[in-house]
């Protein structure tokens, strides 16, 4: 490979020759061979580019950086957004905990292609733009970094994780109405119970996502906070006045989100709570999803020996050695990527548990998990609802056979002869694998007539509206 | 002992003859020998308290349950509700998962005690009452558990944890007053970093908990939903028209909390994500208070071979062989219990995540945990509060001291010479173990006017406003 | 209530007047108000009475105490281990994080109970022996509490966690060749799968746990080593010479069991992997429990509308509602346990991993999490056991309908026509209801002889030695 | 892009015509686009090839394949475990519970490959190879997917985690030794305390991994036992006679390591309790990690407002803003390794406990994050080795000044003078900001010789051997 020679405040660093990244990025490179290259996730890259972009303006706008060497950043930072450059961000996560070297990285990455951008020649020549003095101007990776994991995972949650899940959401509320009036055996403990629709099943569903959807969005307000501004220590050294809110608004504008600045810069940099809070509500989501996706394995199991109340599409051969299998597979990925987004929970906590004094250095990781499950669970909810929950439908014959067959329509009784005597009639039936009316005429506590009145699953399950 | 029989539909029970309960708390007691006894939280079953009183006031109302009866139950309940009965419940948390039996210990306990409060003698004559036909009329355990659940819960953080929470911020907003101006060493990475003041750096603990504040609060609405009414499977059955709206009423009325029914009583009995969400929110303070203790720690670490730039109050002898020694012992109880709220947050996690159908089965678990958290965040709030936090003082001589030492102040030159030269100046004093003031000088870069200047702690805080 | 007068080294506390506990506890019991009283496991309490007898024999033996004061030491501390003086051990857990103020309400018990034993009255007199001069003699905190807590966890999981899984681990396999030839069909993805017998099922239940044994007792090893003989830092300052050793081996003869001075002492005040390894050995049996009761309560569904293929005890009316139902309520407080021991395997780890150079001070938050997943492990196991597992049969009937009806018997014709035509035929006879050899024999693949003698579920489930 | 057709047994799918796999495979990508793409781990893939060469020699050798089939099958998985087909295997974790789509994947990949080794052109002509006939021939996705899982996991331990921690365990032993006379002050509570010395405190972190490579060790075993040979549900239908232990005699041969067939194969399918107990020794060895890192960066804290103890390499400019500034980047990416591997326990766990019946359809997850823990820890061990464990070096000036101040020397008097006055001590020395040999001698309690012969650092450490 060729190299070029770059430069820090350490000293001089061989960099591959076609490569825009410089003498840091190379050093982390170097010092920081853990897990697969450049797993910092592509996402915090291109907020960078957001923010680096809105830096250039905030600094222009309040006169301490002149107008070209602005656009020659914005340019290059473009370029970034549009995912151009992604080949040039080789770190890992597993790096300095506050992301310094990913800073580095695209301060460096901008000032070489700024350099190329003016018609310079990669290497050679004064760069118009210097890494530290002008990308990085007004800025510390303290609260650059920290910028972007709050840009980056707004974005996802709601371009991915919230359509994702609202489009699963409104497919059980659908499934919901349409098999509104399918009477079926309830369960409880595993056990029969007395019946319910198959639709009041579902709605069950559609409400434990809604309220997921409202605990992530409540959590969008703290993510919305800022800490750019407040450079190495929240206390804004080496700003303009007023650059916090000016940056925060051209991060605004250019993400067209609703971003401000932190209203306490020194939180913003030493802790993470925000994250850890709307992580705590993805996994919360996760927790619901297990149920969920536990509940339609169960219900569409069988086809012979199960439970088989629901038949959900068959996508694909489920076996290698029997034939003719079919399997739930789409609840298998997702309750795999529940079970991920529970256990990336405690790492986020851990992280964020862990910081010292003025900044928290579990950044990256805690970034990486965030980002991890944010889009897993969007990608699963939809996977899930396209090639799973869209096509449902209810498995009558066997639905009427469970519900014929109950012993739990018994609970209609109590109102009317007590539960103890419910009990006997219930027990008796078990025992002598009769029906329930049999049972309940050979006590003798009611009349056929009684029973047929009394005992009517139509009417056990409430009102359906 | 002595013991009576008592019957429930299997059988009979000898029961001791001086408690209330009957055959099926018997019955758990004898099947579930797994821990100390007595481990269902007491929030709980005063939680029942109020429900099974709201209950026969809703029953009464809706013309299901004689006035006599109800006033019979109701006096029962208050005395569970003032904590005179809490000798009547013997079970634990490792029960049946739907929390029936320890419904149940209350039914049986009603039941008994209204049948002595009528005059009656226990274990003798016709009760009055019945447990299943009158005390849990309108009922199932499977929508009152929950409630007991949502009840306590509610209960607790009103009353306990967001107190304790908010007491602790308030100190540590006061605290950040008082300390305002007292400019000292920043760090960033356990290193030496540019200036802030101990104000700016407690005020982001108090922001902290702030934040916590909101996030326990916005858990709140899902809480105040009350799955009574639902009965055995979310249906209603056995239930009179408008009774979950009328329970609800009654229960808000009695506990003085914005109660009401839930919009979806399938999700409140097969989910418990509102317990979900509401620790989620917990898990995020102790987070919090995980950073906020370590750093206090760390900052009063010492007496003189560590960092010692504050003062805590000295509670007691801090060691068994070391003599004069004093530790900071309320952030290691605070830690600890962070640890512990982090751990319960898994356990509700895994719990709320393996309900199946209709119902939960981890409830005791999931509200065992849950209120442990609770009680414990808000005692240990409390306890660190008064006995650490309101007794902190800066230490003004080695604040100073730790101040004029420090090479980060080199970063004001940034923006006057640049960043690598003022590297070069803080790796020279750094190398020499000179000041950099006399690095800078013999470097050149700047005059001693220049200096003293620009390198100005009390310019390099920001605005303290 | 009445109280004395007792003093430490910061001056003079009010003790209540019938405690034999002193001035340093009642600080504690002041200054941690935090959760319920006594929290503080009594396993630790008197875990603590063997070491402090431990200590007076070693320091004796060794020449630093007279063999007057061992012998009232040792007279105080056979009362503890007999559990006399339980209630003089108010602390919580919830205290300086090294567990100082209960050995100190340790050192401070025995001195005043000697004091009585030797013919004293309490709070008056001269008191024959100092708590730490003499019963803390050659010992710090630092290393009492963590030999303590590794007496306290061998003790229990020799007493009770193994003994517990090992009562259950052989009911399982007793189980397993009871139905060693009850062919059942076999479920994969919860999906009908090739056959095996009901014993081969349960004999991966008992492999489990064999292997769960095997990982508890690989940790018993390190458990074993004592950390007393380090005391304040590990070095082992104020300790006669050959102490560590000497200590060690009174432990040994005093509990049985096969303790021994640790090798390096700064590991065993520093950081409690010990406790961390054993308890992830607990945590492996609490997911293989969890596994093995789901899987339990899943064949046990029904009556009528689950899986029903064995029979488990009734012991308990199941609903306050459902007259007549029966649930699988030793499954659910198992799982209710596991997932309890899986939360605190993160408190555990958490604690763990946050010591700070020569002592972890999170010791009392580990071992109650230890103490707690050791006995509710040991107990669940053996309340499932005896209420469960020991019953369980084979509903013989339900078995039968399942095995006759699967589709998933064709997977033994792949080595006679090859996959695709096998799933050819299974796929038919799903479609049109059918049995195997209806669609077998219409497709032609084979003569109804051959399906008669490759498709036989006897032959499909291997050996059975 | 150009297609070909590939059918299975639910019909035609458009493949890549230059990618090797099929209908199965193809499936997957378009059913289960979650995550980015190719995430199913690379070891896994390899491990795969081990197995199917390992299976075709068993089937040859048991009479079921011909050697020319056996042969080709070979070649391509030669190919596979030379990495030389890593860019045919696209499939993400979050595929169905069983891997069954990867093990397919595989099956289709060696057909495909085989036929063109054969001298076929892909797409065209009959192929000599079937994948589920003659490569997945005597197997199951089911024991296929466990035995790559043990396969990938026990060589991913030998050849990297575990020389990755000896390497750092031999660096610190190491240290230990070079700084064995080193007295300093030690520290619990992060307050001072009596000194250790510098190589006492590093034998502590050495001892810890040592531990924890023992703990890795112990968990070897149980990953050695292979399911290959209980194919569907763990009876081993359709393999021949003898097949489980031939084939893992030849797996053993391949990979060089001591694989052996599991004993019980029910277990091996249903549960993956191995990886659950591995991963929990990795988690074992990240706690201390976290706690050895934590150390180290806290010991280098300063320059000069920190500990500084120890000097540690300087391997990168440590702040974009902040100039000359040097952090503990190596302990910062430790740490984060650190809670990413307590984080994957929980998930290790959860998908652990949610097996049911014959299979645990968490494979896949299981697999990838103890693979990433597995990795993670062994590249971080290298990284802090290399960059800043063996470049460790001890700060005398700073030592030196930390232990004469020192107070917690006074515990050396205990045995002269007793508890209560050495606290006086103490006490006043502090209060007064002297040292404490002038307190001592103000109050009298010894004469400056005594204080001189008695309180000597070099005498409070123990023994150096």
């Amino acid at each position: 490979m060729e190299y070029r020679i770059e430069k820090d405040t350490m000293g001089e660093v061989k960099v591959p020759a076609d490569k825009y990244w410089a003498a840091q990025t190379q050093r982390s490179v170097m010092n920081f061979p853990i897990g697969p290259s450049g797993s910092m996730p592509i996402e915090i890259v291109h907020a960078f580019g957001y923010l680096k972009k809105a830096a250039a303006y905030a600094n222009e706008e309040l006169g301490v950086l002149p107008a070209e060497k602005r656009d020659l950043i914005a340019a290059a930072c473009d370029e970034i957004i549009a995912g151009k450059l992604n080949d040039q961000f080789p770190l890992v996560v597993w790096q300095t905990g506050s992301g310094t070297q990913s800073n580095m990285n695209c301060n460096e990455v901008v000032a070489n292609r700024a350099h190329v951008i003016n018609g310079g020649k990669l290497g050679e020549g004064e760069r118009p733009i210097h890494p530290n003095d002008d990308v990085n101007k007004s800025q510390s990776s303290n609260d650059t970094f920290p910028t972007a994991m709050h840009i980056a995972a707004y974005k996802i949650l709601m371009e991915k994780t919230i359509p994702g899940i609202e489009k699963l959401r409104d497919t059980l509320q659908k499934k919901s109405e349409e098999m509104k009036e399918v009477v079926k055996i309830g369960r409880t403990h595993l056990m029969d119970a007395t019946p319910l629709t198959l639709g009041q099943e579902f709605s069950g569903y559609a409400a434990q996502l809604t309220h997921g959807l409202k605990a992530i969005k409540s959590t969008l307000e703290h993510l919305s906070e800022l800490a750019l501004g407040g450079t190495a220590v929240g206390t804004g050294l080496n700003t303009p006045n007023g650059y916090d809110v000016t940056v925060a608004k051209y991060i605004a504008k250019f993400t067209g989100m609703p971003f401000k600045t932190a209203a306490n810069k020194f939180e913003s940099l030493a802790a993470h709570d925000a994250i850890v809070e709307s992580h705590g509500a993805l996994k919360q989501v996760a927790v619901s999803l297990m149920k969920i996706a536990n509940d339609i394995r169960l219900l569409a199991s069988g086809p012979r020996s199960g439970i088989g109340e629901i038949l959900i599409p068959e996508n694909e051969p489920g076996s290698s050695i029997m034939p003719g299998k079919v399997n739930p597979t789409q609840a298998e990925a997702m309750t795999m990527v529940c079970a991920q987004v529970m256990g990336n929970d405690v790492t986020v906590s851990v992280g964020g548990s862990n910081g010292h004094f003025e900044l928290n250095v579990f950044k990256p990781v805690m970034i990486y998990n965030f980002l991890q499950s944010a889009e897993l669970l969007g990608d699963a909810c939809v996977a899930f609802n396209d090639n799973c929950a869209a096509g449902i439908k209810p498995n009558h014959d066997r639905i009427k056979m469970h519900l014929d067959n109950s012993l739990m329509l018994v609970t209609a009784l109590n109102t009317h002869i007590g539960y103890y005597k419910a009990a006997e009639i219930a027990k008796k039936a078990h025992k002598e694998g009769t029906t329930l009316k049999e049972a309940a005429l050979e006590l003798g506590y009611l009349t056929a007539e009684e029973f047929d009145k009394w005992v009517d699953p139509s009417k056990m399950i409430g009102s359906l509206d």
